[in-house]
């Protein structure tokens, strides 16, 4: 590992370079690594608190004048309990980890003596960028050398000092492992982003680890993909035959369990039959932990007797409600008409297409057209409507009487996660270490030629049978 | 499907809106939608030679003019013997693949009555572009509907007059299908392109199939991810201990089994010790064939006693030839030497790291500097040459022994090709149906609730039971 002051272009054809020679190790050096990464942060503990210290001192002063908010202290300070410890058992979680890489799905025999296998292999060069966070630098390089890429770091500069310290520890420990020096290269010169943001050339995926802002501007400035999301506007749909008690509990903890988070729910769909039997009940318990109901007017109507005790209030939904990530205790509240005819009242459905619609469709093109296609969920009764949900609704989940919190790569069991990806392509929801892989294809010969096969009488005719790829991977050898 | 006129924007939505009604059709009402397109096409096939015939007049006075180039002209001709017949094989061969959507590859019990299934479905809605090819429009409207994607059609103005009739036909023909309206969009107006790449919030994939000059276009021009290649410059590297007829059957075929392919190899990389016991056998081969062979000082000179009675010669090589797509009966030829120090004569290697390089690495550094990361491949009776340089080869296809030519979705056996990326996300290679889609997480719990779960002593644990993903798909019922 270098920390770099050269050029971000030299930086970026540097990381390419190395990338090949780091996709090659095997996964016992790649652990090995790891291990020594953790060795080293773990012996000069007091150091990177230290240096912490006089970024947390800057930052409170900072946040004195009024220049940054205490939830970016609060993120910066690698001193709380158990936080230190946290980043360390990261890396061990990454190494025990099985192997992203190498990994056969497809197998085909081409014709006798020429096989075809489909073989998962490092994406390239990574470019990662993070706010105030100085545990991410460990995590990520984790990530990072687990799978075999070669990645590119820049920091906020608030973490300047914890950044170097840790920086220094990681590039020294690295040095005496077989990672390949500039595979991870920490880049310390300011106000490089767009410049590293236009090495489409070298830089293969970019992932920013930060704030809605962060994301934004990273996905408007560059031609590299991002792997990643700048909104989280989930929604829940509560049917006519929905039960009240998974209704009321899966609302309030999708909405209530961590309200700041990018899973929590913003728009509530209720469908017109539900108002009275399920809707009520549903926003007493909202109302009791003090949550703000921005309603339609069906919706207010319904609930006009309930008062909170908590803070919590009704007030009248705009519009532009429906496209708010509140990321606070505050929920939209919509209200799906069972008839196929726009209501009356000045509201208008999700769509033009209503003659053909059913109040379920109508919640599907609601949340198509306002969600930011990351995780919904519908309680129902009938599994009918919610299978047709989960495959109309066209986010990266779709549950069926499950909590949208649901969305997180612990939580699905994928370990440690690199992001929440609301992309259409390569990888969707929680990405885990599968998201910085790709594949190749290999072909194993002996002189076979394309001229030689086609339709002709002396011509020869693909096979194409598909073999075990299951196992293949040992068969094989030790490169895969 | 709808020939529309309206505006970029207002296609692109209503095409958004229609992909979710598509993508929960059955396959059988995706495959019935195929079967009356073809008939549709077949019964009018009159109607649509003489439309294409027009196109044809239109062009033939343009090439006279000096405006159209003559290989366009035969792309354009759907009256060339076999080619319409063809055009309608495609949609039946589309039609008994496989279907791609609803495949579970995860399934994954989180606690009892709580289960995950990662499903694939269609990605949403594709926008493709096309030159002159009239029969694309059928072939890429049958991929469309198969993997139950919405599609937006551009096509070349040469092509217009073939373009309208087909667009009708099939419009007609899906009006009594189960595919809906505005999910397969023609846009007929001109000068929209720009206004269609734009449209990044509707459209989420583009696939723009035409030369190299459209590929690059489009992918500076937008922020939608683009699926293509704008330039397939392929190797192949000669090892020191590489037999001396599987290199010259394999590097004739791969030079010139169809030379303007993308998949044809353009430079060769020659071992310093292959130089005279393999290379003049390859030389001379492809002498023989035509071809000229610009080489750096050391591989001219192991062939200055050669000749050619078929129009080949041998040449200089410039830096710049080891860049460039010929596309044509020019193989640029560079050798690498097995010393390492850099050569004297003025030739660099590919790399600075030299000292730590054998020849091997220094032909895998050349591959990953110079390449399109398309298809490369080593001659070499080596296996471990043969393994190391098939993963550290940057490639979407790397191969041992194998021609270059072999990188094609028919040859890989995968039916109809959508196109060949060279992307590092997503697709990689040759891409199938598979490549037109993407995957969604599905949860059917029963009111759980993230809140639950945790590492206190009240709290639930998650099981993260991996299930049986092959079958899963029956048992999860008619919606997956």
């Amino acid at each position: 590992m270098s920390l770099t002051e050269s050029t971000p272009e030299a930086a970026a054809k540097a990381a390419a370079y190395s990338a090949r020679n780091l996709a090659v190790l095997s996964v016992d050096a790649r652990n090995d690594a790891l291990t020594t990464v953790y060795d080293a942060l773990k012996a000069d503990k007091q150091a990177i608190l230290d240096a912490n210290a006089r970024d947390m001192a800057l930052a409170k002063q900072a946040s004195q004048d009024g220049k940054l908010s205490s939830s970016l202290i609060k993120r910066l300070d690698l001193g709380r309990p158990g936080k230190f410890e946290d980043m360390l058992q990261g890396i061990l979680d990454v190494r025990k980890l099985p192997d992203p890489i190498g990994k056969i799905d497809l197998r085909t025999k081409l014709d006798e003596g020429l096989e075809m296998t489909r073989v998962s292999c490092p994406i390239g060069v990574l470019l990662i960028i993070f706010e105030a966070r100085p545990e991410v630098i460990a995590n990520i390089a984790a990530l990072a050398i687990k799978s075999g890429n070669a990645a590119i770091l820049k920091g906020g500069k608030e973490s300047t000092e914890s950044f170097q310290t840790i920086s220094s520890i990681i590039s020294k420990a690295l040095d005496s492992t077989q990672v390949p020096n500039a595979a991870i290269q920490l880049v310390k010169t300011r106000d490089v982003i767009d410049q590293l943001l236009d090495q489409d050339r070298y830089i293969d995926l970019v992932i920013p680890r930060g704030g809605n802002e962060l994301v934004r501007y990273v996905k408007s400035h560059t031609k590299i993909p991002v792997l990643g999301h700048a909104d989280g506007l989930c929604s829940i749909y509560i049917h006519d035959d929905a039960d009240k008690d998974i209704a009321v509990k899966v609302v309030v903890d999708s909405k209530c369990d961590y309200a700041a988070a990018c899973n929590s729910t913003e728009t509530l769909l209720v469908h017109e039959k539900a108002l009275k039997s399920v809707f009520p009940s549903v926003a007493q318990a909202l109302l009791d932990k003090g949550v703000t109901l921005k309603c339609d007017a069906p919706s207010k109507a319904a609930i006009a007797n309930l008062t909170s005790n908590s803070g919590g209030s009704i007030q009248d939904a705009t519009e532009e409600d429906y496209n708010t990530e509140f990321l606070d205790f505050t929920l939209a509240v919509k209200t799906v008409p069972s008839t196929p005819t726009p209501t009356t009242n000045g509201h208008t459905t999700a769509t033009s297409h209503a003659s053909e619609d059913t109040a379920l469709d109508l919640a599907i093109a609601h949340i198509n057209a306002h969600s930011s296609k990351h995780t919904d969920s519908i309680i129902t009764t009938s599994s009918t409507a919610a299978e047709k949900f989960m495959s109309a609704v066209d986010s990266a989940g779709v549950y069926w009487n499950a909590s949208t919190r649901f969305a997180d790569g612990m939580r699905y069991g994928f370990g440690t996660e690199v992001g929440i990806s609301t992309n259409k392509i390569h990888s969707r929801g929680p990405v885990g270490l599968e998201g910085l892989t790709i594949y190749k294809y290999k072909i194993r010969g002996s002189g076979q030629v394309a001229g030689e096969y086609g339709e002709g009488e002396r011509k020869r005719r693909f096979l194409h049978e598909r073999l075990d790829a299951v196992g293949a991977r040992k068969a094989v050898g030790s490169w895969v």
